[in-house]
């Protein structure tokens, strides 16, 4: 199949090499087109403009920063999805609003075109390893189709719905879980240094009672306010807790605790963490205590 | 080592039993002694009362509910603390407040006696099977005269410091943890249903995330709504949300996450849950949402 | 002077009235003829589209709904930003947003139009009576030009600022504490109630210290329970809520209360109250308490 | 009537004046006994102890700081209750938790005493200007056994009901509802600080609106940030919220408005803020969006 690949960024560049690997043929485009570059030596075809990457193609995926760069790219004047064929699929990968991805599918349903919501959990380590999760949703024939993408991408797959947005409103939910993990240890960890323990021998202590890489890499890094390079930054983090807060109030679905992260990835910003990483909400706890 | 044992509910029973296998001496007190008797079998001697119990033992663990049954048993009148000889350890392994562990240590100190709480993580099945996590606290000396009964109690061991209520925060801050994850499960699960996704299908997603047995078992049973019988009762569930309240005030430290989870246990009870699995506060958000 | 009046809705309509008593001459634009047609017996011209309405005169004032009537009515293609003249002064009314206010500063701007924000406090009542009390920002000398303006309509003119956002800021930021008072009454009513006490009584008491026609008159509503017919419904409440939040976003502000009564606003949605009055978020409190 | 009056501070000392000058006879104790004194010259006598004040007396009236000091004065050994006539009345104006009050109810019930809470809305000037309202709860003789006391105090009653606990709750209502809305114009008002609005302006605006000694007062000193001397402690505002809190559970009513109120206030502790004003918890908003 030919791929176009719109966005060779942490996440694209690992995946579109992972496509590549797997026998499909991909042009690839980036604003900065250096970053594209790289994946010329393993047989990708780097494009000049959105319109030549995707003319053409069976497959379109986006793996864009945010709403605003998806909507530019596919909605623009001109926008991607002019160029695409009737019958090609877009898959996008990006996480983005509901809102947005109502739109996409119902600019690209009256073109003919299909379209799967497809964001994926995993950082660009997974990524490079395969071992994103996919969560999927669309028609059961258009994610039939998407298969052998997705068999390359990553180690797992979750078929959510046959609306797209459903797999974005499920992105969200397991982001708004994962940043109120982090908040919840910031909060603990404000108490247990008050209390003289080592934070780090609580993150062992939570290690015990959850098992999870999550808790212990995000608690190692909160134990050690260790929020340096960002892998995520604390300003998306809060990009992503808008996204929550607009599905919960397009639903009707009161949401106490993605409130409170809101306030404190505003406080945090307020304070001067915006480029950290988002695990740096936890010093938000810690000063609001009077901790420094 | 002559062990007194106070208590012999779910939890305190297998850890007597688990004593016994290890080889000590053990005196069991429970008010209903009918839960006692089953250990009599097993080489445990039943005692009459507290003081029989008490008087003359190396050591005196007590497993008992709450801050009150652990104040009556122990500083009530008569107390166990005066029928204990000068030179023993009480380990106390109940979910207490800091405010008493403190007055217990107080009342040790003054009767020349050791304190070591030494809270533990894990269910009746855990304890069980010797797969207890003990968050201890203690002077060193007194600790390392306890390993052999860790040891025979659990499959590991968190000193956390010197200070006996040290041991009591770390463990109100786990459970302060864990509330939080079954709260921000709740949200999205209610976003989720809203958005006519399987719940089953988001937590998959969610463990794929988490890859954390506590989510999986918790996240199953909230997305299947299957909260009877309780592991751990809603009403209890509030009570430990009490504690970290107490804490965080003597301790000042705003978690505003507590304070979200108080209100949402609080409507649980208003809303007849009191006697479900704690993981039903997951239904309060569900309900505010207009689900049913 | 030749005002447009674009909005003759229960705000708008007592407004147009003072404009014409005070001696200005009216031309009024009602989406629903039929409500501007009264207008025309106390000599008003009412005119058959926007456009009519506003080319050639010195002034348009727009009361309409919110954001999305404003933006469509100013910017919209046609806009009546296109047929004001370019000396005309544009004194905009509505609760709108911070964002809405700024871009309509912007394109006036560029057509060498000026703008003024001007939203107001008060009821229909309020309005017909001339107790509007007027929040206005803008350049100095368009806000002396407004000035006979703002006299035929309120009682009381706060000048806030030079940038017309800053009244829209003060407004929503007005609204906000409005709405948190309402809420505050709502907990602290369901706390009496279910102490016995009665509502009206305790009401009694709030008035005794805050001695203000708010607290007594919403208190009544919220003693009563009577929020049927909605002055202001709680769907709308929700919407200035909203606009709030996105104040305080961009602001960088964090607003605890402000997310608190996002969620019991949705929640009072969710259990079908959009159509009462705001009050009746009073209501959530009660039910989250078990209260029916 | 022969009055016993604990408690000379700065609301006792004018309370105790009027009554006085109501004619009544007054028996004085402080426990700095210098604070006392100026009453003598008005024709108090002064009780060298708690005991001495209280025996006779047909009335008994306590003006006391808090639970600790009323529990400990009346309830102590020895306690004034041990010391008052079986026919006498205990009149407890204090701000004092719910289970305090049913504990007084209890303990005076079954010595054939009779207990009337009545705590009173005001500052020492009002009580100096007899301008207090007092919000009363007992049976309905003793309530009117009570009334010439109640006339010498103030400027109006209350009668909440026939359980002394019923008036500590209204009265701790009241104070939650002014504590939202000191905290309601403390994020408002960081609001328009980040919009370069005048705070004094915004205050104006609000005025207009509520029309209200409460939010004029206390909007000024946050909009000054005027915070010392303080006429009433942060840190008993949190006390306050404390009861709030303690209310709210025993009754299972979810406050979130309470629980927002315990995290700004124990931020503000943990900022070096307990001795101002508890208008100063409009600062922990303030400093939460970056302002200093």
């Amino acid at each position: 199949m030919t791929i176009a690949f719109l966005g060779a960024g942490n996440m694209g560049e690992p995946m579109a090499r992972n496509l590549l690997r797997a026998g499909h043929q991909v042009r690839i485009f980036n604003r900065t087109r250096a970053k594209a570059a790289p994946l010329e030596a393993s047989g990708a075809t780097v494009a000049s403009s959105v319109s030549d990457a995707v003319r053409g193609a069976d497959i379109l995926i986006t793996m864009l920063a945010n709403d605003e760069a998806v909507h530019e790219t596919l909605l623009g004047a001109p926008g991607a999805i002019d160029a695409l064929r009737g019958d090609a699929i877009h898959i996008s990968t990006s996480t983005i609003s509901v809102r947005l991805s109502k739109e996409l599918a119902h600019e690209h349903g009256r073109r003919g075109q299909s379209f799967v919501a497809a964001p994926v959990l995993g950082r660009p380590d997974a990524a490079a390893d395969k071992r994103l999760w996919i969560i999927a949703a669309g028609t059961r024939a258009t994610i039939d189709r998407c298969t052998p993408i997705f068999d390359a991408l990553g180690r797992g797959l979750s078929v959510v719905g046959e609306q797209p947005w459903q797999a974005n409103v499920t992105k969200i939910a397991v982001n708004f879980t994962l940043a109120a993990a982090l908040e919840a240890m910031g909060e603990a960890t404000a108490l247990i240094r008050k209390s003289d323990v080592e934070p780090r021998v609580f993150i062992d202590v939570l290690n015990a009672l959850f098992g999870s890489p999550v808790y212990e890499n995000y608690g190692r890094m909160i134990a050690d306010r260790a929020f340096e390079p960002a892998g995520f930054r604390l300003a998306l983090g809060l990009k992503d807790v808008g996204l929550t807060l607009d599905a919960s109030r397009d639903l009707t679905v009161p949401m106490p605790m993605a409130g409170v992260l809101r306030d404190q990835f505003l406080s945090g910003i307020a304070g001067g963490l915006e480029d950290a990483d988002w695990s740096a909400v936890s010093e938000v706890a810690a000063r609001h205590a009077g901790l420094t």
